[in-house]
């Protein structure tokens, strides 16, 4: 069945190559993207005025441009050595089910409780608030992935744990509350009476289902207005690439061990953490003129930032309490229809990739159609014995589009792609593509217009 | 935090180590099982006897006491590679927990969308079936991991599939029944108005969940009925433990890697796949005299059908189709209660199993509680980052025991124990746990005294 024999279906790295270090391609960047600035005076913000959100150590990794490796605490080691490295998997029967030339590699991260690359930078973050001294988090959670790995990480640190989590998904994914109750978190559906914002969103309209831009504010006012408490984020923040840089590392690691290197780099994007990650190690190589792989990111059409959005300083959250970033974005005021890709339902992107995309180094941005990632991610599961998460499957459906180009052209190309976690969470969403009950839902062109008119007038 | 740096948090070992040859443990008992008796005459069954029900080379699996190793097909090898050897675990995190001088392995059988061990026997299942020339399989599921695991390994082998759910089981677990549906089988909901024996019982008990025994009854119909299709079974035959040794296999060969050897060897057992799989090759080593390994199976107390159930003669099923088998049984009659482990609600054991227990070979069986299983399974979730099924949560239990008396007496003892699978589609179980709605039920003895009075009488 293999077209290569000594390539195993599963590279697992030994325990011992653990990447030691997180890389931090900033250091690398030619340009380096804008900076963040005060919402309140459009200043450049300063390292300090993170502080009272995030912890220190945190707030520094965010500003720091400079420094291109940064060590692993070794207590992150120890935890990551219970799920890391990650199998890099070489996808020998979807490549013979597609009948492709193409050689097809996927970095699986969804083989630990919380079911997702997520865990790579809810520990660290844990970690430095646990050595800080800090009493208690606070964060947001839509889908929630996000909210089980910190609930995980939290669980391993003794480190209380309050998480929001948009009343909508609280109400729909019972189970998701179950996990992250299991891991002993507290978790309140938003809004809720125990914020000032939440109650005033509350009043203003009792019945509504929440965001995740008012779980943001939630969360963010509950970490600033506690005692010695702080907020985490699980996407979008420098620092979450950064950690998330061991995804591409280990890849890397793993395709070198048999002298492999990607042509195509394909990843899922909503707020960035797992594209970032995963390509960060091969873009430094194209930064150095060493190599050229051809970088794909994929988003939801119900949810174009990258495809469709403004380059642009846009707040991070709907609230408007956050620094303001510049990325790409479709306006915080943006609305996305219900995709099943929760994950993806972001209205920005990670500044770092921003600006790669707008400096053409991030090649790519294509969007898809959510019918057409659920039958990728059905036919997925029945070749490789892996239920996607539908994030997860935006990769996959691209991968395959470009397997088959390559039967077409009959190229050999060597396709990589992230494979972000498990759908186990998401069955009534697979139930719906398989009832033919799934819809499409792409915004219209006024639509998009009327977010931007409330973009921030910076520049 | 390792106390042993050299011993990795998981020891994979490479593709190439995959066990090519199942280990047959009736070659080496010095006593074997007793021989299955027809269901009508009494009469010790011949393989032919079971062709209409199971494919060739199953039957002769099952009967064959005498070759120790068997090949395993080339193409069930290639689909093992996608998700095996499995990691053996070092349960670091859990001895920190625990303050216990014992060392704790585990090996972690839930890394595949089946989400459990039932896919080493599924795969096999359906390929001898597929070489036959058989055009269709039935089977039923109660929790749901099996039917999972064999709609997994037909999807593979593009084989059709009907599988019968307890109607129980199938309104309470919808997502067990997407997932199956994801994988293109044929699911419904058992009693049914597609078999005599569904639409007798749906007239006698119009509004019935219906149960595993009837479940049973419905595939065997389905199956000996149509043209050219065939029943199987995921636990209990002496086939299925074949196939599952390979988990056995796997451990002993890791563990040997790092010149370790089990004190103690525990798993759960309902049917016995789990276990008679996991102790096969340590067994062995037992019954040569080389080593004497403590062998601890671990049943719920609310069916404790071998600490609490006779060694005799009794039917497979509820319904009384099938064939006879000596094993340690409450009756086939025996209603287990609503224990929230699916998979370890039957009323009989393995007849392997059955008869080491009998003749002391497997040192032990402790039957514990619904509450106190939970508790471990929600610890463990927390220190050691992976979500236990209920059912796995068994041997967790009794292996933190056993841990525990290592710390009061100081012994450094070697703990195995098997960790068969994922629950993720447990929730519900976890969540009443959580809110602490969950009872524990232990039938009384006046309850087994009735149910032993239906076992048949034989000898």
């Amino acid at each position: 069945m293999s077209n290569n024999k000594n390539i195993p279906y599963r590279i697992n790295l030994p325990e011992e190559l653990i990447p030691r270090q997180w890389y931090n391609i900033r250091a690398d960047m030619k340009e380096l993207p804008d900076p963040m600035l005060n919402p309140g005076t459009h200043e450049e913000l300063k390292e300090e005025e993170l502080y009272p959100i995030f912890c220190k150590a945190l707030s520094h990794q965010e500003m720091d441009n400079k420094t291109r490796y940064i060590d692993i605490p070794e207590s992150v080691i120890e935890f990551y050595k219970m799920c890391r490295p990650s199998p890099l998997i070489r996808a020998y029967c979807l490549e013979k089910e597609l009948g492709t030339p193409a050689k097809i590699y996927y970095k699986f991260e969804g083989n630990n409780t919380s079911g997702s690359h997520k865990l790579n930078s809810a520990i660290p973050q844990v970690y430095y608030a646990k050595e800080e001294g800090i009493d208690g988090l606070t964060t947001e959670t839509g889908a929630g992935q996000w909210g089980t790995a910190l609930s995980m990480a939290c669980a391993y640190y003794k480190m209380p744990l309050t998480v929001y989590m948009v009343k909508t998904s609280y109400n729909q994914k019972p189970y998701r509350k179950s996990i992250i109750e299991t891991c002993g978190a507290n978790i309140i559906p938003s809004p809720s009476e125990t914020t000032n914002v939440g109650r005033a969103i509350l009043e203003k309209f009792p019945g509504t289902g929440g965001s995740l831009g008012c779980a943001i504010s939630e969360a963010v006012e509950a970490a600033v207005t506690a005692t010695n408490s702080r907020y985490v984020l699980g996407s979008v923040l420098n620092q979450v690439l950064l950690h998330q840089s061991i995804v591409g590392l280990e890849s890397k690691a793993a395709m070198e061990m048999y002298d492999e290197y990607p042509d195509i780099i394909i990843g899922c994007a909503g707020g960035g953490s797992n594209l970032g990650g995963l390509i960060a190690p091969f873009m430094k190589d194209k930064l150095e003129g060493k190599r050229n792989p051809y970088f794909i990111a994929v988003e939801p059409a119900s949810c174009p930032s990258m495809t469709r959005g403004k380059y642009a300083y846009d707040f991070c959250d709907t609230g408007k309490v956050t620094p303001l970033a510049k990325m790409y974005t479709l306006g915080c005021g943006f609305q996305p229809s219900s995709n099943h890709a929760g994950g993806l339902r972001y209205h920005g992107m990670s500044p770092i990739l921003s600006k790669l995309y707008y400096d053409g180094l991030l090649d790519e941005a294509r969007a898809v159609e959510q019918t057409k990632v659920f039958e990728s991610a059905v036919n997925f599961a029945r070749c490789e014995g892996i239920l996607p998460a539908p994030e997860s499957s935006h990769a996959i459906c691209v991968a395959v589009d470009e397997a088959i180009k390559c039967k077409e052209s009959g190229e050999e190309k060597t396709i990589l792609f992230g494979l972000t976690g498990t759908g186990y969470f998401d069955m009534s969403a697979y139930e719906s593509f398989l009832n033919n009950t799934m819809s499409d839902y792409i915004p219209s062109d006024e639509d998009l217009q009327k977010a931007f008119e409330e973009l921030p007038k910076i520049n």
